[in-house]
């Protein structure tokens, strides 16, 4: 019930789409961490509107601000606060989406929820543009995970009725994953990338959207992180997936495919090589009981079309309670996937550095000997 | 990482399989409630395996001690401790167990975080024992739902390759989901259940089990519960969700179908009705922005097949480090859909209850005017 | 374990004494309170360094920009971010400061804390300025709790050898408390005022420094609020009133004092009064078993004198780990305990504020229907 | 708000003085804790009433039945929970105390949280009582400790207006220490414990009650354990010894006469020694800026003297809202502050653990590797 996340490793999420900036309050991170600017600049990057057709045309400097918790340019272990003006937003009249709710939004159930006290501008705090704050996060939390040999890394599975090959859950690389992490369009097969654009480009010639399936993997987890029952790994997981806007589904290693199988299918078998014990095939997507396995984690997240759309629609109008017709105007994304993967891979990251540091001590993530 | 679920309402569960007694304290109850003992029997006895072909041999009595929190028949509002014994666990030789890891189970991720002391008997805190208490704490948390007019229900949408009709998402009603909860085999094609049974049987005759997908509705839930981002009503949720043993999947609405819809197709329109605002489909499961709007909640859970089947299976022996063949004995589900569906409702309204009392305070749902 | 305190209302504080800025996210509120920036300007003023004998000469203009959660002048009920920049931060040479751990002090214990990774500079996040962003969240608490008729206010029992006369715990008003938040040295003996000031002055003039001790009441709270054991209203109290830099004592009604009544007269007698429980005397502060009975809730607060003093010190050199002298340069106050009034009166605002959302609901406390 | 504390290690306490049983779950112990169920009822013997002068009549056959979470003698690492059968609670006539709230007890503090439906036969889940599964956890905690080679103990400061000699706070040793665990009475000054008897006894003798101080120290916590603002070492320990029945005041270091001291003399001097850093006075109780400094942690706690007393008092009759006099019957301890020892080293243990496993990692405590 509220934009905090994490149990040791906390993040305090705030701002509105339109008002004065957003931002991030990382709270317990080891101390000593060096952080690469370049390396969070690549991952804010990513998430960012761009000329692709794909995107809105918003401008987002999305410039960084850190306002604490960095010293000489290490983490101090103490609250870290990174800002980001809003500066780009549009100063037009809301009087008419204060009024008309728009479908598949939060607007309806925003204004409700705060008693019609909410800033509906943009969105407000519901707008994906909060996602920003959260990709920082993510890419101080993947720059903790890096220095564990842990990599997460995702491909386009699906645009649409557009399919890229599945990973090969078993045999799934750091390397191939890095990879992933430098394409702007991520697949596995190349010849999806102009099939997804294309994809895109004819939902928006037409004011209209799609969505699509990210597949996302990490390699490199200590076996054993997790717990039975309540906040084990797919709990966590999920719960940090299902707070990234237009999520509708999550699964783990064959997900629902799983129940087409037999148990003696399902079960993945154990077998030992260099003294690791290892399974055969992965469709449990690594995890046994809620803890990881040691075989990559793969999952599947589901992300819907895009609500805004420029045809107009039915909806009713708050104040007179009454129906009514909705033309949103301005500009929006014909298909948010791409910019939503690395939002899911800063989710993850972000999850997995709160376990991690809660099993094991803030002191194994502390670079204080490589000072 | 813990046992512990809830924010306001928070469950406790402890127990192993075959340990003195299994339970759960439920701490943060409202006060003055009226247990309704045959209802949490008819929910327990959901649960229990019986005598049906596709169910484990184990007698469970599943004899819930009261042992605090209830007066006079009405919870106090102090912790409510229910406690289970163990009475039918074999003590049969488990020393092959603590080598070999069964496939598909907790045993080698159980064995790596509790670095070889947990309780392997029967899956010690793993197994799927654990949801009897889970079902008591949702049997009170149903109830008082139930003073809100506030109803879960589900059906066996799935079991292997036969498939039930789906809900028909924006006309769920009350009585709808009542009489499914009265069903040994909940399903909404009456025709399925035969059918249900059949592959299990089959899939039993083999000595292998198999999966399915269960598809419960939540009717009456306040417009306006949830949040944005963490912690909405999709991320508690799925958060309980994946704490279920064999659960895989969790997706809300159309979840993973909504990315072969256009925005178009996939928004939801509203339109009002005797001063209430609703939609006239129900793609999005009847949550935006992580906040319910009022139409019916609908998910969908993936279980996969019981990993504990007859077959002979490859696996590791994990003293030895090396290679192994493993035959499993003993008495196992051929497939725990069924059984599952109760739990799945049990997770929804402790997560529910734990979110509305969070909301709307603790003094809204006691019983207090009612003595 | 961080700088997040709270269940409900949840309050992250970030910043460091000489980094770009400090700030406060205050998550979970009610939406629709009209913000009155000239009461929260007036808390503000309270805890600023002044031009008075006792206080440190920097100038905090402690101007605070809200960046987030207000919308209109009302909060939004979505994350609160409020932000002060450091201005007026001397960029002198830190250098000594780094290797000379000043008694008292947190430097050497937040040395080994952070590996030697925090923000010494100022005393970085443990400086007392991080109490600036607690003020503020506190003038928004101690708004709510206005509406409510809830009214926090405290007297300077003790600066050093010199005493105040105590609350006459069973018949404090409003308007007492209301009064003496107007005054910059609060006190029910006027003549304590110039007293307590040349107590400062004489101690100031010998470059020591004095400490004391805060009364502060709480009148309006509703019957009922709080638990048994963990987290009662002493607890949480408390909890919040240690995480005031200089606090060693809390203390509630009589507090240690009561070890010198016998049973007989230390038990409150209950009667009767306008349909209402009342008890004769006060000596519990208000609170039965951790929960308020509706009795003004009275409690002390030691604070130790600031350890900053400009006399020489025995100390050790962290880096070559051998002993050293040590002489702070720069300005400091002689008394902190004026300042810390309104620190502690924002404290015990939040935790009460914490615990009322928690038990009676966010929506008691929305503004909605004054729109 | 609940009877759940903790963060990393959880216990939750439940049952109320004439229920069924009281317990408590620890969750998130480490694994492979070798019980010592002989300290355990060392622990448990200490709190329990006696046939000394000063103590109830009640016999208290406290015997533990652990549920869960122990395996061949062994923490399993999953949720432990031990119960307690209340099996000599005289079925007496409850009526009266429904109606006359006994002063200085939660009766009308709790008649009004829960609305009148808790059990308040003997206090419920407010009895002291609820101390003995504290106790449990508590030895559970201090076994951990002491792995570790910390060690908490305490001696009675004060009995009425009887002072025993303090600790010497700089100079406090283990072996003095486990001595004063020893003592049934633990004293300094031998011809305290004679003197404090005899206080007790004419109380008694009088149908009164007399309250007093514990001062209880902790040597060998590790330096840097805690944070600075929230949740700090003086925060958390403060937080578990409010939730002690009784508890009035808590203070560290020298607390409410450290502002007796001026800052020269309040601040502890560091000097080397033996490559560690000391102080050599220790008034701040070896905690700066709510972090362990490596000196011995010493606080003081004042417990009310016990609200139960046999003379005939004032009250009112909450069902008829008019006033009465109550004369309590039946048995009680003339004093509760030698059973209070252990149960104040409890709660400190209990809390220490739980922010050294937060800080440090499970793994630290883990004894898997001495198997």
């Amino acid at each position: 019930m509220s934009s905090i996340f994490g149990q040791n490793l906390k993040i305090s999420v705030f701002g509105e789409s339109h008002g004065p900036a957003i931002g991030v309050v990382l709270d317990g991170l080891p101390s000593g961490i060096l952080l690469d600017f370049e390396k969070i600049s690549h991952e804010m990057g990513r998430r960012k509107p761009n000329t692709g057709a794909y995107s809105t045309k918003r401008k987002e400097a999305d410039e960084v601000e850190i306002l604490s918790g960095v010293y000489q340019g290490r983490t101090t272990g103490t609250p870290l606060c990174a800002m980001i003006r809003n500066e780009d937003a549009h100063s037009m009249d809301y009087s008419e989406l204060e009024r008309l709710m728009r479908p598949g939004h939060a607007d309806f159930t925003g204004h409700v929820r705060y008693k019609g006290f909410n800033d509906i501008r943009g969105g407000g705090h519901f707008s994906a543009r909060l996602t920003a704050p959260i990709v920082f996060a993510g890419a101080v939390a993947k720059h903790i995970l890096d220095q564990q040999d842990i990599v997460i890394g995702s491909h386009i599975d699906t645009i649409y009725d557009i399919k890229d090959v599945s990973f090969n859950k078993a045999e799934i690389t750091p390397q191939q994953l890095n990879s992933l992490r430098e394409m702007d369009i991520p697949v596995i097969d190349a010849s999806c990338r102009t099939a997804y654009l294309e994809t895109i480009e004819e939902a928006r010639k037409r004011g209209d959207s799609v969505g699509g399936i990210v597949e996302t993997a990490i390699v490199g987890l200590p076996v054993g992180l997790g717990s039975p029952l309540f906040n084990n790994l797919e709990a966590r997981l999920s719960s940090m997936l299902f707070s990234i806007p237009a999520v509708k589904g999550v699964e783990f290693g064959e997900g629902f495919s799983i129940t087409t199988l037999f148990g003696s299918e399902a079960n993945d078998s154990f077998y030992t090589h260099n003294e690791r014990v290892l399974t055969r095939t992965n469709h449990n997507g690594g995890i046994n009981g809620g803890i990881a396995n040691g075989m990559p984690i793969v999952m599947r997240v589901a992300l819907k079309p895009t609500p805004s759309i420029s045809t107009e629609q039915e909806t009713v109008d708050i104040k007179a309670l009454e129906n009514a017709t909705l033309k949103i105007r301005g500009r929006h994304d014909a298909c948010i996937v791409p910019r939503a993967v690395p939002v899911i891979e800063a989710a993850c990251a972000i999850a997995l550095c709160d376990m991690l540091i809660g099993q094991f001590g803030l002191d194994t993530f502390c670079e204080g000997d490589q000072e």
